[in-house]
């Protein structure tokens, strides 16, 4: 019934030895978030208030619901980082993974096509999919800024290709800046509907607004009760403190571990409905804190699948690792005695697929411990829409937290700006000549090259 | 024209400073691989023999006919880790992205669903998928030890669910080794197929065996093509040396940021179709070099979409990276002028998706070269079944010729081999009562939790 279990055992000396957190560091790093956490509650950061303040809840339901009765076929959404990842990661986790396949499995619910890259391989396909039934998709822009250039380029193309289609105002929804920015133009001009990114709340910080949660009110999932998952957990780290407080411990284990050179930070969901949220995860802990010369790198690996893939490196590679392993099974799955004359997989037979994945999850565990790899887990009883909204909360204030320990601002992102100037400067925008030219001079230098 | 890049420019002195490879142990390096090559030449090992001996090709091209006329809708594949990441490659890279959804992208071949885990949740939505057309469902079966838990439990479920659908038998192909394990005896005992893994090839260099390019030949996949594009490859490292040796300097310059610290290799495709191959190779590296303590770690990032969530940790965190990013786009989607009155957005207009999806690679390259984090690229004029055959032999080998600089055996996988008595013991398997009292020794310790 919506509960998450942390469990840190195989992160402390006790599990894996040196490798792990010393009680009295453990300790001294918790006092200092609590310390800095009463500060943070007296003058909070605008996506704390988030689960209580519900932005544009009402809108969000009545536009849903105006374009729900349209009798939509698919919805088309144009975001990158994180103005994707969230809804990917809702989806992933809350609709059938045959959603797309087949009308049983979406009940009625439009197709989706989440556009979080510019590969014109996979934009054309995407055209190719939709296009038949252009005149019942939906379109839904998302960019705070309403510059990002991906976003732009394939709201030009999908603007043309809807066009024809009559109503085609009202199929179109822009999620931007309240105030700033070329999308609240084009909606001006062009009479398209825009719901906001409350100010203050950056797109990586943006799950819990219309940016995450318009998208997921299409496909009728209750954002309502995401919302309260998150409102209890951040009930949760205000009521309790110490280790009793699951964003302090995982903060400061993530943040000591990284000092300890185990900065890889491998996410490792035993549940394929979390594998969105790893990547979720990743972007938050990378963008966040990957700064003036410092930051652990997330990496993700998906149970069981990976334990034939990386599990190898994990047990007998360098120790500069600590997994952070979710699990979450309920779903049965009998498996018969169909080799029943064979010996050696008698054991397997009239067993529960669950079993054998649980057995796996906890195999997993034991081996990274033994082999003094530390190691700390989530366990959700259910994937539901409380215990997301919970869990996005929870490491929304675990990044948040982190900053404060390495000493960084979690909310800026100044390293990716060069890259975005040259990209603008080779597409040839006005200003931007001198950059141009420079580009030009570095790409025009002698290669090492070899052809094959 | 299937020609393949490769630029190194920017892993050397020249491009970032003293974070590249300086020339002289670059040399040294690949005289070591070179004098390596020689022995392994006069001795090659059985993966390296795959694109001149072609392993039961005759047999697969017949028996993926036979099953062609049998009029089917779906293909399960049952395999994990190396029996399943060669062929998923394989369709990620040449198969339309909308491949299962409709009809149209699939031109009369059938569904595909590969099993690479067992999460419960998702088994259980692809036998409510295949099921409705169960007597029209091929089960390709893959373990080179026939003991694969995962895929043996599997295999008894679904063998169950087909039993009732006449000739059921001609639908189930099983692949493994050529005299031992489960599978052959229950291939003899119930008359289905089998294809083998050659002897002396791993799971993770079983790509071009049965195991990758039987899949592949039931959707019509021109399997000789991609063997041509792994002996042209065989061709070109015989044929080149010192660094001219597109393999020797791919294996010395990763083998050597490794050595300065850049441990962690980020795998960065350009390409959405080559999302696959980034898993596979991170597969290949991690579990063949992870040992011993050390050993590089993997991880995936996709361009462009991770600008927006890596990128910055790329830049300005800590210089632990070597970025191998791979680049190819075809394909045009023109930018239309939809909002040419908007003067922020004009450089965009009446340019070409797969223009902005290069000056972003470009703009990538750059920022992280100016930065100073080592980048190489690989960059293919096209994603064709010729250089996809030549990147998996390119990268089996520098892999092998990786393992001897580092000095480990990339063929073992000593590390998982406890986490599978441990889930095994778990699971009541005979002979393992020991082990079975020991995890329960293990998970009855006191464990320190927070519950939410």
């Amino acid at each position: 019934m919506n509960t998450i279990t942390l469990d840190i055992t195989n992160a402390l000396p006790d599990g894996v030895g040196e490798n792990g957190i010393g009680r009295k560091e453990l300790e001294e790093t918790i006092a200092r978030l609590s310390e800095h956490f009463s500060k943070l509650i007296a003058s909070p950061m605008p996506f704390m208030m988030l689960p209580s303040t519900r932005f544009q809840f009402d809108e969000m339901r009545s536009l849903a619901d105006k374009i729900g009765k349209m009798g939509i076929k698919n919805m088309v959404l144009l975001g990158i980082g994180g103005s994707s990842l969230g809804t990917q990661t809702i989806y992933d986790a809350l609709l059938d993974p045959f959603h797309n396949h087949e009308e049983r499995f979406r009940g009625g619910k439009p197709r989706y096509f989440i556009l979080d890259n510019i590969d014109p391989h996979k934009m054309g396909a995407i055209i190719e999919t939709v296009l038949p039934d252009i005149d019942k998709t939906v379109l839904v822009v998302i960019s705070k800024s309403g510059e990002t250039p991906e976003t732009i380029s394939q709201f030009m193309i999908f603007k043309e290709l809807m066009k024809k289609s009559p109503g085609f105002q009202e199929r179109i929804v822009l999620i931007t800046d309240r105030e700033k920015g070329i999308l609240n133009k084009i909606a001006a001009k062009e009479g398209f509907s825009v719901l906001n990114v409350p100010d203050g709340v950056g797109g990586r910080f943006s799950v819990l607004t219309p940016v995450g949660l318009f998208p997921c009110a299409l496909m009728g999932i209750n954002i309502d009760k995401m919302c309260a998952g998150a409102a209890g957990m951040a009930a949760h780290i205000t009521r309790y403190d110490g280790d009793e407080n699951m964003a302090f411990v995982i903060a400061a284990i993530l943040c000591l571990m990284d000092k300890k050179g185990k900065n890889i930070h491998v996410l490792m969901p035993y549940c394929e409905r979390l594998s969105g949220f790893a990547d979720w995860f990743r972007q938050l802990e990378a963008e966040s804190l990957g700064k003036k010369g410092f930051g652990p790198t997330p990496t993700k690996s998906m149970g069981v699948t990976d334990q034939h893939s990386q599990l190898q490196l994990y047990v007998e590679g360098p120790k500069d690792k600590c997994i952070v392993l979710f699990y979450s099974a309920t779903r049965e799955v009998p498996i018969p005695a169909s080799f029943d004359y064979l010996d050696d997989v008698a054991y397997l037979a009239n067993k529960d697929m669950k079993d054998l994945f649980h057995a796996e999850f906890q195999g997993t565990r034991l081996s990274l411990t033994q082999a003094g790899t530390p190691n700390i887990s989530l366990v959700l009883d259910e994937v539901t829409d409380y215990n997301l909204g919970a869990l996005f909360y929870l490491f929304e204030m675990v990044t948040l937290l982190m900053g404060h320990l390495i000493g960084v601002n979690a909310f800026d992102q100044p390293g990716v700006e060069q890259g975005k100037i040259y990209t603008k400067a080779m597409m040839g925008k006005k200003g931007l000549e001198k950059e141009r030219r420079h580009t030009e001079e570095l790409l025009s230098k002698p290669a090492k090259a070899i052809v094959f």
